[in-house]
């Protein structure tokens, strides 16, 4: 496989520039700390194609949309993730040519992300009439100080020559996905002196209601090269030096900058405390921030890292997944969510997925711990109202979770997406009770949970109907996981993890107690009329296979294997029409199979292999979700070649540029598949019911070993040939089991791995 | 009930002025030539809201639409009838108060639709100041000269007075439905002098590739008033007038207006075409070009008019429909259709959809003749290869028609029409079926009909998939239509009419010889593998019932007859969520039933009374096509009651504003539908296999007649108190059959009606 990306455990490095993969490279070069982030643009002017992107957490814009026939219920805007103003520029002039890698011969280049302490770094050579120009940069978005971005940039003429930098911030910035070529911001202040700069800007006005936001950057430059220029124009201030330097003598600058928003602090301050924390931080210096910041990042590899021996691509991958979801969710702020491009693009709009709860919520339950877990089952909490608000849009009872939104209003507006995904609402559901299961603490479910479980399970009472003919509850209308069919009845899925949401709530109501209930208003009445659905709820199943069946008219559709697709076809979704794919029995994601995932402890083997055996081959696995999924079946049903080719598809997926479309940003929430597929999958870690693993080790690894907290305790599983280790590295002794027998975990446990 | 227009044989007026009708009484009293035409708007300035329309037969625009996300074969924009210039625009000043019904109080007010003589009129009383003011406006759009607007305004003040009337053109224009406030139109140029004033303008460019319009606008007044200035903006002509006159004297003004396009002229022309146009007419004078108007309309009217007698009600609801569609479409020019919307409003955009040859044609057929009717057919002949890229845009082979278009290309931009709504297409061919049954004349299928079948059965032959298990052929992905259900499988109607539509070329191919087919391209394979689809067509029924099946899950359904839908909820698509109308049972239009129409001379009267009695009661008719279709079965089955409710639904659609949404304008091409109440419904016209008739009078009728032409004939059908009388009024004797019994009719045939 030709690699753009050069293969090291702890690096991501481009040794040579090449224009057409520019956006690309700037998607798998962002650097972010949780509040904030952004591409891996070049810092000084590039005319080239480029993706301009920098990102603030929780800050977005109702981009309006129209089309066609507008009908009740849709919301009336998409929310977008808004490009913030240019933070890192400089303009680089070397005796008055400005450096600008489109127009300049290239010599030598290198870009590299150092992921073990979140620093990108790049150099370049540049030809010019006299000579040549070698740049360095290094930048990192401080994960010690949650407003502090800081860069470090070289200027090296190979000649005589006089350097000039202007430093500036930039808030006359667009995006490039709005539907208009509108402007989401209009500037509302700007300063610049010697000694700093700033600029604020805000969101401009919107007609929905939806909030507004201010923001300000402050920035003050470390050099010793001479003060030229401060200049401000409207949203945009700059201060310029130059120096004269000899052949081979650097000029060099620090530039700290600090981001202010409304979203914490006072409006009327935001700009005199982004200038006076960009001065402070100047006044401390880059290598005290940048040691700071390779601190702060040890500590998390310390729980987060998983080490792979004997396989550096699949170690890179892995290590690059977890670095960018470090970048992209902390915790730290209880009102943000795991965005699906995180900080590093535009496309897809909103900041919260089901992804969260179906996908990323283990690994932070498991290397995040039970308190950033909870924050994001807290999120869903506050948005209660929210979800409310949703369902009754759609007239129905209870509350419905959008499917992308910012504030727990929808705010995407694909009838088929967001009328009829409704599956998500189960994904909610089943968060509380995979917290837990894993955490073992019941508490929340009884207070925080019981209102959201009686609130999803009252829209599944409303939105069901009774079959007149059958006396079975049904689903009508509604898309599955796999978004490649739209508006069927009776999807598998949905109808199952609807019944399980009335059961799950009945539990939960049990576990509160009836004193709880009553304050909710949650009735007896009410808990007998989910119990009735859920045990009539009609689940389409083949007899003959012995397969539930993905929808009602699946069955009839011209079933072929994925495999009878031309290799110029794929992926589908870029060259077979909408209509073609929606007529196709391929399915975009696990739908029968995510059901058989998230349920699995309520599934015998048998019944998940005749399903997977059915539904993976007709399975394109076009959703970054897909891969993950299956890769834990295939290993907990045997299918190792399968589970290791699935594992390979979610761990570098953005790496390898594998579904065609990183350039547009990377795939933030599926990243955690592949933690899912090493944890859950090769090692086969079970939370439900007690902590168990069946470990086995992939085709050409010698070793893979990972940390995590459980429970209060810190446990390492190390899996070796032909021999498990687990380590109670913190904590009390505690039961477990491994490979289907128990066991006390006291200090250190080592199990042979059967025979296969 | 409460009718806000005044009911009259022939006029349609309002008495009081209504600020909240005033866009609903602009639709009504819409005038055009086939060639242009306008909402009812005032000529002086109105100041209160209103919306502007001045529509130019072929003239669009490709208006920019995202959504979401984008998918493979969706049309990139949404075609766009374009407002174009104010043609009409008076600014009109006693002395010097500009009159303005929405700030003057009306003293009395009256506007009148002469459909007989399709003149515009109105009078209004304002009070000034220092008296009163009486306007009179007469306007039209000849239908002698189709680039001809005309209008005379009158202003007789109460007091001596100073009269100024500023006579312009105005080609700043916007539509009220552009996506992001766009506009469509640049100016190009404008001239004025004392004899005439002219502007010229032209569409905006677009990076669609769809074509660029021009188009000019002159103006020359009579008057003898006092000139007193020219002038020109961009965009903008004017000339304006004044005179001095004492109380109760007029001032008066014509204004004559010529619209000149580059679809018709030399581009370099149009500005002093339409300028010498205007001169020519001005020197001929308003009154003669009034003559020659209503002389063109009194021809229409004598082969066109439906005659009722005892119910004025009903009249006027059949002759505004036969006005506003003998005003859309007259079969001039063959590159025009019949707009929804005509040129009465902006909503809808496109030019032609299924509506034509699904329920025009049998009217313009009858009214228009053959020559009139084949220029519908020739005009999908023509953009046959259109309708072969829309099909391979979507991967399939063969001619998908388009849901909307200008050109032949999809111009709307849902996917659950565009890409789904395919049984368009059988309507497409069958309209060839009925010009051949209605005209005898089987030339046009040999020839023109051959390859547009040919494209159409090819698309089904490659839309179809063969189910395994039941060897069946079956269409799954589809909206039939009823679209309150989108993405369906095996809908019953796009079923059969699918499978009749290789029958049909089949029958087609056979006619025109193995010659011209070898021409053509068309095999006999092919036509074997159209005869194994059609006869292997999975076509849903329900034994039990007798009925056929909607689609494969309707069954499934909630069943509940629409009189369960609250009062408050109706129409359901202005109360209900697009989620809950998917779900529920409601049928917006005739589905299956539509097939019973099309192919009633396949289906026994049993079969479509138990359709008509199982899905009627579910239907909610909540698109203007619906009642007809019901009409006229209703009355086969001899439901006269039910008949007859939806004739009146179907008539006063309008003009009673039934579906609260005239002010966007009128829906033309439902307006057929009344006709086709009467003709096909209560007159039992019947043209398949020889012409039939079973007349019955409607209760509360006394008598009512309709002429058409028949296959170089002049027939006249008059229904009175138990008897019918069928005349010939020219051409030679025929066959027909009166109440299944055949006679042979020369001069008149007297029939009594059948006893009940």
């Amino acid at each position: 496989m030709d690699r753009y990306f050069s293969v090291d455990p702890w690096q991501v490095s481009e040794r040579a520039f090449d224009k057409e993969k520019m956006r690309l490279a700037e998607s798998v070069m962002s650097t972010g700390n949780g509040a904030m982030g952004l591409r891996g643009n070049f810092e000084e002017d590039y005319s080239g194609d480029t993706l301009p992107g920098t990102y603030i957490g929780g800050i977005w814009f109702p981009d309006k949309t129209r089309v066609g026939w507008w009908k009740i219920g849709y919301p009336v805007y998409f929310g977008k993730v808004i490009n913030f103003a240019n933070l890192i520029g400089l303009h680089v002039l070397v005796n008055g040519v400005t450096l600008d890698a489109a127009r300049c011969e290239i010599l030598d280049f290198s870009r590299n992300l150092d992921m073990r302490r979140g620093v990108l770094e790049r150099e370049m050579t540049l030809r010019l009439p006299e000579g040549s120009v070698r740049i360095r940069s290094e930048r990192f978005v401080s994960m010690a100080q949650k407003d502090l971005l800081a860069l470090r940039y070289t200027v090296t003429p190979s000649f005589d020559a006089c350097v000039a930098i202007e430093a500036y911030l930039d808030g006359n910035v667009r995006n490039e996905d709005s539907n208009y070529n509108e402007v989401f911001w209009e500037t509302l202040g700007e300063e610049a002196s010697r000694g700093a700069a700033c600029i604020q800007v805000g969101t401009v006005e919107n007609p929905y209601g939806a909030p507004r936001f201010r923001a300000a950057a402050g920035m003050s430059c470390q050099t010793e090269m001479r003060f030229e220029a401060a200049v401000t124009r409207g949203g945009f201030c700059s201060q310029s030096w130059t120096q004269n330097v000899l052949s081979g003598v650097n000029a060099a600058i620090c530039k700290m900058i600090c981001v202010e928003t409304d979203r914490d602090g006072n409006a009327a301050l935001l700009l005199s405390t982004a200038r006076g924390h960009a001065c402070a931080a100047a006044a401390r210096g880059f290598d005290t921030a940048l040691f700071e910041h390779a601190a702060a990042w040890a500590d998390k590899w310390i729980t987060a890292d998983v080490s792979i021996e004997g396989d550096d691509v699949a170690q890179q991958g892995i290590r690059f997944n977890l670095f960018q979801l470090l970048s992209t969710y902390t915790g730290d702020d209880d009102r943000l969510n795991i965005g699906p491009k995180g900080f590093t693009g535009e496309k897809y709009g909103g900041a919260t997925y089901w992804d969260t709860e179906a996908y990323c919520l283990p690994v932070y339950l498991a290397i995040g711990g039970s308190q950033v877990a909870r924050q994001l089952l807290l999120y869903r909490c506050r948005q209660l109202d929210g979800a409310y608000r949703n369902a009754a849009r759609l007239g129905l009872p209870g509350a419905l979770y959008p499917m992308v939104t910012f504030t727990g209003e929808e705010c995407h507006n694909e009838w088929e997406i967001t009328f009829e995904e409704i599956h998500r609402n189960g994904a909610i559901a089943h968060a509380i009770f995979e917290y837990a299961a894993y955490t073992g603490d019941e508490t929340y479910v009884r207070q925080e949970g019981l209102p959201v479980l009686l609130g999803i399970a009252r829209f599944w009472a409303g939105r069901v109907h009774r079959n007149q003919r059958s006396g079975r509850y049904m689903i009508h209308g509604v898309t599955g996981p796999n978004e490649y069919e739209n508006n069927v009845s009776n999807n598998w899925y949905t109808n199952r993890i609807a019944a399980w949401c009335l059961d799950y709530c009945r539990e939960a109501a049990a576990l509160a107690g009836a004193e709880r209930c009553a304050d909710i208003g949650l009735t007896l009445e009410e808990l007998e009329n989910f119990r009735d659905i859920a045990a009539h709820m009609y689940l389409p199943e083949d007899k003959e296979l012995g397969i539930f069946v993905q929808h009602d008219t699946f069955m009839d559709k011209e079933l072929l294997p994925a495999s009878a697709i031309a290799a110029k076809d794929r992926p589908i979704n870029q060259h077979w029409s909408w209509d073609r794919i929606l007529r196709s029995c391929y399915i975009k994601q696990a739908d029968v199979l995510q059901g058989l995932y998230f349920l699995g402890h309520l599934y015998d083997t048998e019944t998940k292999r005749r399903n997977f055996d059915f539904y993976e081959p007709m399975t394109v696995h076009e959703s970054s979700l897909s891969p993950c999924v299956h890769a834990v079946l295939a290993a907990e049903l045997g299918y190792y070649d399968k589970a290791e080719d699935m594992y390979r598809r979610t761990a570098r997926l953005d790496l390898d540029n594998i579904n065609h479309d990183t350039q547009d940003g990377l795939h933030i929430t599926s990243m955690s598949g592949s933690w899912l597929a090493i944890v859950q999958g090769f090692a086969g870690m079970r939370t439900v019911g007690g902590l168990s693993f069946s470990p086995y080790l992939p085709a050409g690894w010698n070793r893979y070993s990972f940390r995590f907290l459980y429970r209060g305790r810190v446990l390492k599983v190390a899996v070796e040939n032909a021999r498990v280790v687990i380590s109670l590295e913190k904590g009390e002794p505690l039961a477990i089991t491994v490979y289907r027998k128990n066991a006390v975990l006291d200090n250190e446990l080592i199990c042979a791995m059967p025979s296969a």
